[in-house]
């Protein structure tokens, strides 16, 4: 066979994990051929790409990033493609392609599969949004950079009487927000599920202080907002999902915060950090199997589908759904904290 | 309510987090009463307990071991205590007990549930080996300290021309092998469930030094041994579950293979560093679930289960499947990687 | 003896060791008798301490931020104590004072020791810009954990062609912003120091982009300011020290990169990050001797002193000296990497 | 000028940031040709090397090993190499040499340069003992690597009652037990400078239980042994600096404090985990700053020298004096912590 394989949106750590497992599976154990494209879907369309082989992937399984490049995704032009896939197709001798990315890629992908070109894609998000499956790699990592933040915010919060607002990734789905701020154990968590009411905070501050514990922390999703009417805010843009876009949410909180509460608050945005450098174990262990499973669905002819975490195995899923609804935090996921929503 | 919680057998990472978790929805949410048992079933038996507060729980979601203590389990004197179960727990003013710990621990939970204790369990094992959830807590980090070790063993491998042979955790099940294995990029893997071959392993460890690559790494679970008549060892000492144990295989297995290859191999045994310190971030949200989980169980009085991880959700598992079956690796998860086995 | 031993000012790891190792030393090896003062000079002057013994500093070691708190120092206030310095003296029965502090504490400090108190400085700041010793704890960890941010972002930068602008602590010295920028291998470094030239920055990324290495990363200090004239700012504050004081020049910077370059520029601000949380082996190592040697000037009497480092040997240098002069980078410093600055 | 650079002896995280910095300096900014031998002094006599650019040491900062590779000593090679240097010299047509490596080859580097062999060391080892330099790079890394460990295992030794014995590296100088025993907080470190008095660390630990604290952690380097004729032991083969050498010290004490106090000990031996990996931050800014050195030296013709660090500058030492003394750990350096030697 010859695999394509190909990278697309936003950094996400295990991407390299993946690429190098196709290549492992295919090359070494099925004698494939597996060609990389440049620059996600513009390297397909441009027919620039480079042949991976077990040297070509040396050394990356650890390594944040991606080492085919990203690029953004051209909807007109990808269109076009999809009108002349079979010419595509032919051109590129492809007996399968492995799209690898989050729900924009994974759009593009099934529309590429409805056009006939033989598709197997890998889901990839650190947001972790993708219903058809349990998790995605990356979100992990994100998860553990945003902790660790959380974790060393705690103390300096707590030497100098002060509200910390921790800014994390996360537009339209609060999972990293949700299990950051379970495992750092912060006292506000506030997800774009949910429009946070800042009365509760501001009660949930003064309660602490009152019983001696005279710090907080707030973790909040880039994403997240107030409840109507709660706080002032300019009312952002809205995006292409009908979702108002904030930004700099966290900055506004920690500016009312300080106001109503008349103690310190102070606000840090992680940013690009949780999208980058190496991935974790276990984002390194699903990207690995992800690939492996990628290549075996290729093998078996089971086009039109994705990989996918179903409680410990990996699993084929319709492309179709992998994107019909975002996943979202449920009201029971929050429940499980004692944080204040 | 009043709630009793103890932790029982070997340390693992999250214990703190589970306690936390289960005073906070306890006490703070349906105004329990939660006291905590010294030294596991010990202190159960022997009444030693403190009453636990959210002041007590301050500060311990990050933090190893387990502010109650552990010690081995006495089953004869438990036994005694399922004879007089009613008196136990008229004594102790118990509505509800919630122990956490492995298989031993839930065996013994299963006992006093059986004889009337209102039990909701807890599991815990960095050996993920308990079949009825997806996952316990504690594994996650043990790979997590595994796989770091790995990386940094492959640089040095790579500059001295060596084959590495790391030891890790795992008598009778090999996850913390196969995952650590696959996320470190190990070039062999070696579980209890399968006999290794150390001819397959000296023949990659031959290929990749023809190619070039001058090094390889090979992670061995302690309870991996080889195969029939394959290589000299002596036999271990037969275990409660019918397996032989060996203690250094590690060792043994560097020896062999420089003896065999010429090549210098060296060994690494991680040992406890495996199940100490911080927990993962995702070690930490999922024993903040459970111990959320076990209190709403003992609330609605579903005695006799134990809280497991199904896909993404926490559901009730009945104690007696907890310890029916130990979860092994199966072949076709040894197969997803490109690793000799 | 009684030893007073008080933290002030900003947030900085490795001040719990200090505490931890006074009273080890006094404690246990004098027989003194220690007393923390809380919340800094603040408790000092409102006589608000506890009894240290050496149950209140177990566990604390490796803990980020103070057990005794801190706060902002009020001058007016500390110039009458220092008038009834005597008095102080007297009413505490304080036979030695131990602060523990940056330039403003240690500048206080000189002022209570010229008024008569017994006191052994401490010095503390991530910034690492005092002149007296040679390194300051607090400041390895900050550059650890601008490093690791600095490594995660470099895979980014280079998977989606961008210009990634990391903002670190350093109002008037550019330490951190040094030394993280080549542990990082920044290929831009600004710092107060020296002026940055947009020119300089703009044709080091054009070089980049066209022999093919697609990405750069530049480190700026939060106090780093352009070069008169070379591009467009607000001017800032100026600071008690003379310094005009920006904010935001991280924010800036990639906005004019962008703007020059035709490139995607992101920017990253580490904030509260770099003073919280465990600090490293190095900074506990200094910390606990600075305590150790605390003590033992105060039995030897040695009085109006600080701690400082001087090679690998702890020595004592006058109060007076320390706040005498920043430490500042200078130029051959710069020089050993080939960072542009 | 032509500059051959080579690593020799054993690994230690930081010599890729050297080889780097070496290229950077020299390539980029002098225009200098720049030349790698494979595999130590045997690339160096055997013609073995590859051109070094900018782009060959793209990526390696933080990455641990050796790019260049390294191999054990041969001496009577060496002295024959030496005999010919001028021959060895002319052929190679090098204009300076910059070897990278401990104490073996800093005296080969001695014997070369006394050949007329232009050489500009650079001292490396994780052991911290060569007398002419405040510290070398590697060490932070290592002393790093088992503070962590020790943070593990103690929260693992309080909960299962436990004494730990963690056995690190260090031969002949105790630096790597010192540091990381203070950091960790070990209650006993022991040092092959001073000869253990078992109980002495007996009555420490039986002293912790009593007051409570029932658990406690053991430092010590693999070179440490026992006051004579304080605990039964084996004499350990002689070693070429006249020291007794002990394998399995961790093992031996490890079971003599559990047969003596009738408390369970468990030993944990770290091993090559210590030398192999990313580099820390302090460890990259020192080796970074050695390589630029190394190549100012040799433009100024400064041949016969090594870098070395005098508190935060780098000067250059005669290699004469590299080699004579080994720097141990004095006694004052042992008083600055609570713990039992």
């Amino acid at each position: 066979m010859r695999i394509g394989v190909l990278t697309a949106g936003g950094d996400c750590p295990g991407l390299n994990a993946v690429i190098r497992s196709v290549v492992h599976r295919a090359v070494v154990d099925h004698g494939d051929e597996v060609i990389g494209f440049e620059d996600g879907f513009k390297g397909l369309l441009e027919a620039r790409y480079r042949k991976l082989d077990i040297d070509a992937v040396s050394g990356i399984l650890a390594r944040g990033g991606t080492i085919l490049g990203s690029s953004r995704l051209e909807r007109g032009k990808l269109r076009e493609a999809a009108a002349n896939a079979d010419q595509l197709r032919r051109d590129l001798n492809l007996d399968a392609l492995i799209p690898i990315g989050g729900e924009g890629t994974l759009t593009a992908a099934h529309m590429l599969s409805e056009a006939g070109i033989p598709v197997v894609g890998v889901p990839k998000t650190i947001d972790n949004d993708i219903s058809a499956t349990d998790r995605t790699f990356g979100f992990d990592t994100a998860v553990m950079v945003a902790t660790e933040a959380i974790d060393r915010l705690k103390t300096t919060a707590e030497s100098h009487q002060r509200v910390m607002v921790v800014e994390v990734m996360g537009r339209h789905a609060g999972w990293i927000a949700l299990e950051a701020g379970i495992a750092g154990g912060a006292h506000g968590i506030c997800i774009p599920e949910r429009p946070f009411q800042i009365d509760r905070l501001c009660e949930m501050v003064r309660e602490r202080f009152a019983r001696g514990k005279k710090f907080a922390v707030v973790c909040v999703a880039e994403g997240a907002r107030p409840a109507e009417g709660t706080m002032p805010y300019e009312r952002g843009e809205i995006d292409a999902y009908g979702h108002e876009r904030f930004t700099g949410i966290g900055n506004r909180l920690a500016v009312e915060l300080e106001k109503r509460l008349g103690t310190e608050a102070r606000q840090v945005i992680l940013g690009h950090v949780q999208r980058g450098g190496t991935p974790t174990a276990y984002d390194r262990v699903l990207a690995t199997r992800f690939g492996w499973h990628a290549v075996e669905a290729a093998h078996r002819g089971e086009f039109g589908n994705m990989t996918a975490l179903r409680g410990n195995e990996i699993v084929m899923a319709p492309l179709a759904d992998a994107t019909s609804e975002l996943k979202t935090v449920p009201q029971h996921r929050m429940d499980e904290s004692e944080a204040v929503y």
